[in-house]
């Protein structure tokens, strides 16, 4: 870190500052400019680093401390400057270059409904299907998906189709159970920081989709991430679903410098989830296409063969021939961008 | 809520509008105006109004629909126009008139440091202790509190002081446990909305002290109060503690108009937390003495008994030399707010 | 715009409010529903609706105004409903469908800089240089701009490529004088605002490059936009250019949102600026990529021969090999978007 | 400046570093850690710094630059540690530890208007009278202030009160001219970034309220002023007005750790407007309490004769008996807080 002291500083100040840092296991060096006096302190990180930043920004003689590593180790580019590659949902493999689209209603309505459409998605070429039965809602009598039922229904889709199963899990609780359904376990917006979710869902051998928080900074973002590597599960999938700003038109703001932010600071894949950023059924397509030609790992879309009768996110979702249409141009357009779409499986 | 029509929609879409919202159960009226068409739609709502809703945004006639009535019902003023006034921890009356203080480190960090805290806090007045067993930490490598270790220090202060205990709790597994110590569970910014836990902490028969999500509308924040309150849990405090904005010289941004506004939506009592809410120890006297100024029915502050050698929140922590000037400023200040400080409870 | 009154409004309070609207000059009609009755006030909009609605809100007994009328006409897509299409520069075609590309310095730094520049962009296929000669900064003591002599470069850098010249104004006072170099004015992020400004660079008879405002919505900059259009210029471009959010990696969110929302809310032809709207030269591509996907009419791209020496945004330029690497990727992917580059001029 | 290099970075580039950092008249100093090596550059700052910072973060080898002196120097608490204070309108003193209270309409409507809200105001105790002659509005056909007409109200409510003017001026054209009534001039928060029109007026002799622009952070803020400072007007006062936050039911978020910050960050007197600040009435007087108990040099509250009748800002404004009941509990409040009310002139 360094350690930026007010221009009141004096002497007896810098000795006093770096007698600490030695203290705390630092070596500092100085720089005096004409202004101010900096001081850098290095050394291994002691597991009580940022307590230390905070006690030293208390110092009535310390302007400012400027952390200099990241927070997270795991999660960093560096940690494996080649990205990572790994397969999910046996037989789609995430990162290896080609676009993969996880497509499907916001919720689980019924078992005819998710069937109908897994087989729509599927026909239009997506590689795995979405569906929430547990549902994280803003007030308690909206609708909270149907539980159980709903695993149950995701099961005979994926029997159905061949379509691996992406699902929301929302209690630390409920881990063990969605993820005897799940291909891959879902963790929302809103929980980008329930840690005790993050901890349980890091010990499952199931790979994870962590949604950004909608106002979470890439940094803490990975520090989620790094919640989960930590635990020991290394196939992690980053989804940017929208940013919470002042612009009410659409229900989010996409954030998709996401996508080249996300590969310089970490290897793992990004997916982009235009219908959450948006809000908006009519914007999805063309944002859809946009975050291909960013150089997006996935898309994660929903879909449902019928929008005007969705229980939830009805705004946002396309329907069946809309999505066949986006996959049309995702296809033409993907290999000019070093994104074309991952072959389809051939199972059925 | 109110349906707006497009400039360009005809009579049979308006004809269309009015036969699928009686399909929904809602009467309709029309009002058409020079440049726009507006349909109101009245009746008992369904429970599936927010999706009905949105079913109605997609339709290509509709510009915009506008709910009407608020998401919260139990949280709503209207529910208790008196106001909500409870006791909590054998002794302490909140919302009642009087300014109740909540004082104590950021986190348990040892036997010796909480009780000695305790008898500090207690002696320049505070009302109940505050003090982290279980810490939301940002990453996984920072310091996550001592758990049950801190539950019992906590315990061991109670008894020393009297003084009833706020602590936070995180994950639904540990809200019995949490709950055999604490005499007020505390729900983090982070946490506000993580229903799974507001359920469980509404079937608790604590009350509770549930913190503003740091990017969270007054109107979300009252409807996770709602999750609290329809589970059957009645007594919950709300606490503001600072929002993100763009500033970065101040931790959060603490809004103050929380305390006037959630009066007018909300009968329940309104903390402020100036430690949380500026995270810079040398403006909490400023921001507390306004809150009591502005009418607040409590504050929750940040005291270390050595602020410099803090584990977690350095930087926002005060000393007992400071709590207790402050103290005394706000005992004389309250009075002419109609906020005088709480009596102090006689057990010891 | 529809009233909507507080559940405890009587039946005297309604008489009030529709008296209260009569003498406005409004209709009003009645919904009464069970929770709330809410009074949809239609007729001509008087020139002080504004003022009316404010007043409204002030009444005990009403819960909120919602207005119904967009807050611009002339720039509304309903204004003009294919959407506009016009000549700048005197051989670019803007909103035509297909892409225009502005390239060039954030600054004038000399004649050398400049033309080198416009030659090197002009090779590569740019439609018009840009080059600030007045530049807004932050604090006093940054380079402002080299001003009357900025202008003459340019003048020059015009007659050596035929490139037409986008160039911002910022003062009032130099509307006339700039207008007498530039081709296109541009009007910035932090003028956005500026309405005296607005109101003369309106009355002017060169087109418009009106950038988005750092923390506007839409409405906002369509309501800036009317601004110029009511005074008589109809050539307004409008440039998403980045917002602020939370995230300090990227220097500006780039809203790429805005491209299908503007079409769909006005007429007007939409640039954007992934370099202002990232602040990091190596996201440039990347989305300028994405802009051209989601259906941008044109962007705007900052450009030096030497970005390690650039006097201002070093941080974000690209040099004129990336540069010209992206005409040719955009020269690939527009046909696919429906956004070929516009044809080069003949002119040299 | 600090410089942080990447993992990556190799001899070579600190070497090429330095170099650079050489030819730039910067001395450097190294701090080697394990994971990051960091550079400090000190020495006396070239005039294009900002684009050296900007040059050198462009640097693959870099990871950031951290800057150390602030933006401002003339605005810096160092500048003048005891604080700025100093007389407006001719027996007004600002800085002094007494609380100022300007109040008056949003808009002067007419003679009549203006002269009574004056009369109104100065009997409830008020200091300054605010009144807009020139309006900034968000849409062209709103209200735009009776201009030259306003002017000549205002110097006919001072004749009959003695209350000296504060008013707006948005156009540098119009300066001089409304210098010649104004005793104050006011910089909105529209124009907190117009730097011609803050040139402009750092160029005059009347004293200047800075409004802080609603999205704007306090360095940006504090460099604003330093624009009206560096060209000779040291009479600067700044007034926090609310900033946009998601909450909607506030119009804006009124930031008032801005009193103790700005105390810190700045010798500048910091005013409060709790009108603007909330939007709403009926928070006016909560939040006029809340800014003295936090120790503000003054207010600005919109008043209005007849609120329901404003031309602009309606919502917003209390009348003269809510103007009088606040003076009243400021005149109680303020010598608690060391924020008794300045006395009231003796001319009239």
């Amino acid at each position: 870190m360094v350690i930026i002291l007010t221009p009141a500083a004096t002497e007896s100040d810098v000795a006093d500052l770096r007698r600490r840092l030695r203290e705390f296991g630092y070596q500092s060096h100085l720089s005096r400019g004409e202004e101010r006096t900096l001081v850098g302190a290095v050394g291994a990180a002691p597991p009580n680093k940022a307590a230390i930043m905070e006690a030293l920004e208390r110092l009535a003689y310390v302007e400012r401390v400027v952390p200099i590593t990241r927070q997270y180790k795991l999660a960093a580019r560096e940690f494996n400057p080649g990205g990572s590659r790994f397969e999910v949902g046996g037989g789609v493999t995430v990162g290896a270059g080609s676009a993969v689209v996880i497509a499907g209603p916001c919720s689980v309505e019924g078992e005819e409904q998710i069937v109908a459409t897994a087989r729509a998605v599927r026909t239009a070429g997506a590689h795995m299907l979405r569906g929430g039965a547990f549902k994280p809602r803003t007030g308690p009598y909206h609708f909270q998906g149907l539980g159980d039922e709903g695993l149950r229904h995701l099961t005979t889709a994926r029997a159905a189709t061949g379509l691996p199963i992406v699902t929301e899990v929302l209690d630390p609780r409920d881990v063990a159970r969605v993820a005897e359904t799940a291909d891959v376990l879902q963790l929302g917006a809103r929980n980008m920081q329930n840690f005790p979710l993050l901890r349980e869902v890091g010990r499952c051998s199931l790979p994870v989709l962590l949604k950004r928080g909608f106002s979470a900074t890439y940094a803490e973002w990975l520090q989620a991430a790094e919640y989960l590597l930590s635990e020991g599960n290394r196939r992690v999938m980053l989804c940017e679903r929208g940013i919470r700003t002042f612009e009410e038109h659409t229900r989010n703001c996409l954030d998709l410098a996401a996508v080249p932010a996300i590969r310089e600071l970490s290897h793992l894949p990004i997916f982009i989830d235009p219908s959450h950023g948006t809000g908006r059924a009519r914007y999805v397509a063309a944002m859809a296409k946009a975050a291909i030609a960013a150089g997006a790992d996935g898309l994660m879309i929903e879909v449902h063969i019928d929008p005007h009768a969705a229980w939830t996110d009805a705004a946002q979702a396309i329907d069946s021939a809309e999505f066949g249409a986006l996959m049309s141009d995702l296809a033409a357009l993907g290999p000019l961008c070093g994104r074309p779409l991952h072959p389809v499986g051939g199972n059925d």
